[in-house]
Parts: C-alpha cells; structure tokens; sequence
C-alpha cells in the first residue's frame, strides 16, 4: 500500500474527513429549551401540518445523502458497502467543498434493487436530494428509475449523469472550436455500463443523431441477439439508425468522436487514423485510458479529453454535481430533468469563453470557483421553466 | 403557536440545526487526490481486506445514528417520521454538544418493526452506534431487541434505558441520602410504556427486589388477564413477588419510592400520606407531572425529581446517552449492556458527592461539563471488564 500511504496516513489521522457540527448555540437552559424539549415541539407540530414547511425548519432543503452500494467503486469495482465509506465520505467533503451543500454517506449493504429502493424510500424524510453513487449497471438504471418515480425530491446517479454532463460539455466546446455542429457528429462510443448509456442518452437530447454504441460483441443495434439487456435494447433503438453491426474497429471508420468508458488500451492509433479527420477523443478509462493522450495525438486526434486530472481537459463529475444539486435545491425542484441536466451542461461549457478556448481547454478547472455558481444558477432556472421547482429563486 | 414562537424563528433562521463539515483540506489537486479519486482508494482496499480499519479511517468510529420512525414523539405522540425530524436534529446536536460525539438524524417513514429493523441494518455501514428514538412501545421493543442481536455495534433506545439510567442515579442518591438500602426498599411504578419497562428491570438489576408496577388497569401481576402483551407478562414474572392486584391507590401504601412515567395528576396527594414515611417520588409525566412538587411535599414527600428543568432534581437523559455512547465508541464495545448501564448510573450519582447531596440535588445539573466524561470513563470500563470491548482505552 506504499502508493496509497499518504491517502491513508490522512484519513487516520483524521479519522475520516466529516463531522456533523451543531449550528444553533447550547450554553443554557434556555438555549436547550429552544434546540430541544420543550420548544422543539414547535416546529414538529408546524411540519405535521404544513409537510413543505420541513423545508423552513429542518436540514432538508440544504442536505443530500449520497448512498451506494459499493458495488462499482471507482476502479476498484464490487467492494461491498463498507469498504466504499471513504468514496462516499470523500463525495460528501466535495459537496459541501464546491457546493456548500451538506451531503452526508449512506452505505446500504445489499446488492438486490428492491431492498436498496426501499431503504432509501424509508429515509428520505431528512434529504432534500438523493445522489446515489457506484452502483453497478444494470441494478443502477431500476434503482434510479424506481427512486425518482416515488419521491418527490431530486434522484441523481452522478456515475451516469455527471459523467455525462461534463462529456456534454466538453463536446459543446469541442463543436464550437472545430466548427463541427452536433447534429452533424458521429459518435462512437464505446462501454455500454452506467455511465455509457446516460451519455449517449444525454447526446441525443443535444440533439446528436448518429451515434454508435459499442460492448464488448461490438456494435449495438436493433436486432441484435448477442448479450443484450433492457437497457441495450432501448439503446438500440435510440441509437445506430442504419443498424450497423461489426467491432469498434469496423464501425470507428470515419467517425468524428470517439467516447470511451470502457477500458485501458480499447482504442488504438489505427482506429484513430481510420476516424473522419481531426477526431475528438474522449477516453475515459480509469486509471488507463482508452488511449494515451499523446498517442491519440500522434495519431491525428485534434482534441484529447481523459479522466484524469494530470492530463488536459479532465473529464471530472465535481464540475457538475454540486451546482445542479444546489441549483435544484435552491428551488426545491421535485427532480433533476433532462432539461435541468442539458442546463448543467451548457454552464459548464460557457465558462469558458469562445475567445478562450484551445484544444487543451474546452473543460474548466475543477477548482474554477465560478462553475459551481454558474451551474447552480442555470439549473434552476430550468427547474423553474419546466415547472418542477417548489420555491422561486432566490435573486442574486 | 405563539408560545413555540422563539423557537420556531431559530429554526427557519438557521435552516434546521446541523451542518455537515469537512475535516480534510480540499484546496489543490494534490489534495483531491487524496480525499478523493485516486488516493481514496487506500483507505477502501484496506477496509476490504481488513473489516475492522474501518474504524481507523472513516467516521465510524465517532458517528452514532439518531434513528426514529416519530410514533411516540416526546409529549406529541404519533407525528409520523417527517415531522419528527426537529427532535431528530435536536439530539443530534445534543451529542456533539455534551459528548463530542457526530450524530446524524435518520428517521424510517415506517410503523412495520420488520422494515425499521431491515433498514437500519442495511444502512448501519456508516454508524459506530445506533440511538434509537421516540419509537412507540411495545415495537420498540421488538425493535431494539432484533438490532442488538443482529448489529455488532452499540444499539440503545434513549427513551427507554436513557430514562432509566437517570432515575437509578437519582434513587441511589436518595439511598445514600435517607439511609434506606435498595434492596429494601417497596417501589411502585405507574406507567408500563417503554420507559417504564426499562426502569423496572433496570432496577431490578441494582437488586431492588420489590416492584409493583401499574397500568392503566392496576398492578401487573402474574396471572393477570387484562390488557397483558408479552413484555407486561415478563414485567409481571420478574416484579410484584406477592402478585399483589388493585388499583395504584391500593398498591402504593406503604410504599417508598413513586416512579411514575404517565400522566399528570395521576399521583394524589392522598397516595402520597398512605406511602412510608419521607417517600421518594419521580413525577415524570411531562410537561405536567404526575404530582406537582409542592403539592408532594406538603403531602409529606421528602424528595422529589421530576423531568422539568423549572424544578429541582431534573430527571434528564442528556446525563447519560452522551457519555454512553462516547465511553462505548471508545473501546469499540459491540453493545451496550447492562452492566455498562449501572456503571454510567453510579457515575452520574457520585458527581455529586456524598456531603454534597441534599433533598433538592439527587441528580447533577444538565450543564454540569463533568458529567459525560465520568459517564465516559465508567462505560469504557464496564465494556472492558465484560468483554464486549475491541478496543482498549485511551489512557486519560
């Protein structure tokens, strides 16, 4: 663990990164019979007939519990509930970091969808949003789905949508820089998990019509028998309208894009050379891209995005999450939609101004102070304008 | 509301009564790395291979969930889990205020023992302790049983045994006061909810042999068939040796000690002439006791403690679940048990020193700073002596 023995040094040494601190003063009696009994009977008796007013009186309206599974951690994959506290504890210090949201770890020990829907259906009473957080596909699609129908607050599986809010984002810019319009891209994509179906699903509300997603029996199309699950077939019939079978390798020619959420060294400098001329890369592979930027480079690729933070154009989730968290908090918006999360994507793409951009830089700095604002601010607006919001927004 | 007034403007101004704060820097990328991707993933494989690091580096340690479902809310009764959320929060803050313990509210919109039961255990991942709170009897029974059977970490229905702990401290320092010994002395209980019960066998566990407790149907007595549930028949097996019957008016004369956890104005002052001499009475039906202290005493009481902090002798769980639950944390203890109990009752009585006890100060004051270190350091110890610690102590 010698890699690791700083990580490890700090979180002993800490003995984790939260703390639950108490915002209200304690010192006398009077204080605790503000806090506590008998004043506290207040507020109880002012939520048992008004339920909104939890919003007024309670931790609700600013805290997010962020829950998983721990059954697709990061790079580590199924480690179970327990082991993956630190992610979620880590998520939790990002959120109140970027976001000045309090967000506290849930861990549930279960592998099965309907005992995790409804834990969390249980618990919800405290969090004003859900962000859950590495659950493996295919369980991650009915846990989320099922979550955002019964509750009335935002549920947000940040492995799919923040990933896809970002790539969103970064192919904006990438449009932009290369004058390449959306509509006109071809995308191929490659890792049909949690995070490959919510981009693609994302890219086609930007109204991207021709992309090609691929597994690993290749191209997925209408019709084909191979290793398919719900969650493909609908993928298949959103995507690759001219039915096009084969491997990555046969469906890459000519492609502008290329999206990768699959493994180290899936895309080659051939594959590269056989896209449309000056191809946009995302390879997202963690801790090993897809491809090295520099040999995607060498090979004739334009613009080169990965997920990680010592190369350019990291593809990183905290741009997203606690903006769009805030934002739909701010307005007490029941859900994070489609439009909310195209919102997200647009605020994050327009830090950056036109004049600005370069290949190496069509995505913000994770720590640019200003992306969790603009983000905030632009989700919920679009809380607002397609009527999910509770609560107008509060004027800057 | 007028009378809630203060209180409710302290919880809209400060938006409930927690915050969720960040121990570790997050300014630079180096330190992202280390909280969060890639160096997080020291501290999850260690986890992984060794279950018990978990203590080592993350909150568990330290972090005790606060875990309701709002069917016996402090003098409200049933308000549901939403509505409860204030109290929730209150003794939150109330942990880390007197016990520098994290405590986070959870509470289960649920009345089905099964499904709290199966919730908390999938979510107990993150919590050192679980503290249950204002569940309604007799499923808090049920409840509190099933986890601390199922769960190796300390489970602990405040409302009950919090309650119970005070009062025994209470009652030993009215022995020590009086000179009458425990073992001898005729207590009569009214009120056979979750508190109660508690109390009842937590006394019977400092070895006071003579115990009549009654219900709204009179004393409980083995062989009675009226209004019995389980827990009342192993209340009526273990208490009332002379399987005495009648009305609480019959049972208490010549008794010693009243301990009433039911309504106001349920002890008369007629009771209180036909019980010994100089009686011990706890009036603990709030916000109006059983009896009023005047009205007691001039009934010829010697001492009496009631649950409001307007009158002396305030029979106050803040005296014990911090301390606890810190002295339990401490040691890693996998429970709470019962010899853990007696010991925080003895620390609480014996902060107040034998020359220092008077009629009007049985129990120590709820601010008294050096109640929960004393509660912390006796629990710890308890733990230790009957092996239910993983962990030694901290030397202090």
């Amino acid at each position: 663990m010698k890699k690791y023995e700083e990580a490890l040094d700090l979180h002993r040494e800490l003995e984790g990164k939260l703390e639950v601190t108490v915002k209200a003063p304690i010192e006398s009696k009077r204080d605790l019979s503000l806090v506590y009994s008998p004043g506290v009977a207040g507020p109880c008796l002012e939520i048992e007939q008004d339920p909104e007013s939890i919003y007024d009186y309670t931790i609700k309206g600013h805290t997010v519990g962020v829950i998983s599974n721990g059954t697709a951690v990061l790079g580590l994959g199924n480690i179970g509930a327990a082991a993956s506290i630190p992610v979620m504890e880590g998520k939790a210090a990002l959120f109140k970091r970027f976001g000045g949201v309090d967000a506290f770890p849930i861990v549930l020990d279960t592998e099965d969808p309907d005992e995790f829907v409804n834990a969390v259906k249980l618990m919800a009473g405290v969090f004003g949003g859900i962000n859950l957080e590495d659950i493996a596909a295919p369980a991650c699609f009915e846990i989320e789905d099922r979550l955002k129908e019964e509750l009335d607050i935002p549920v947000f599986h940040d492995d799919q949508h923040g990933t896809a809010i970002v790539v969103a984002a970064g192919l904006l810019n990438a449009s932009r820089l290369t004058g390449r319009e959306l509509r006109d891209m071809k995308v191929v994509m490659n890792g049909a998990g949690a995070a490959g179906v919510a981009i693609a699903k994302l890219l086609l509300g930007f109204g991207v019509e021709q992309i090609i997603m691929c597994d690993t029996a290749g191209a997925i199309y209408e019709g084909r028998t191979e290793r398919m699950n719900p969650m493909k077939e609908s993928i298949a019939q959103a995507t690759n309208p001219g039915r096009r079978s084969g491997s990555l390798a046969d469906v890459i020619v000519g492609a502008d894009v290329f999206i990768g959420v699959s493994a180290a060294g899936a895309l080659t400098q051939d594959m590269v050379r056989s896209m449309a001329q000056e191809p946009i890369i995302f390879a997202m592979a963690n801790p090993v891209p897809e491809i090295m930027p520099d040999e995607a480079k060498a090979a004739g690729a334009r613009i080169v995005g990965t997920g990680r933070s010592d190369f350019p154009n990291q593809v990183n989730n905290i741009l997203a999450f606690p903006g769009i968290f805030r934002g739909a908090l701010s307005v007490r918006a029941s859900e994070v939609n489609e439009e909310m999360k195209r919102a997200a994507a647009y605020a994050i793409a327009d830090l950056i101004g036109r004049t600005a951009l370069t290949d190496d830089r069509i995505i913000p700095d994770p720590f640019d102070v200003r992306v969790a604002d603009a983000v905030t601010k632009s989700v919920a607006e679009a809380a607002v304008r397609t009527g999910v919001a509770r609560k107008a927004p509060v004027k800057s």
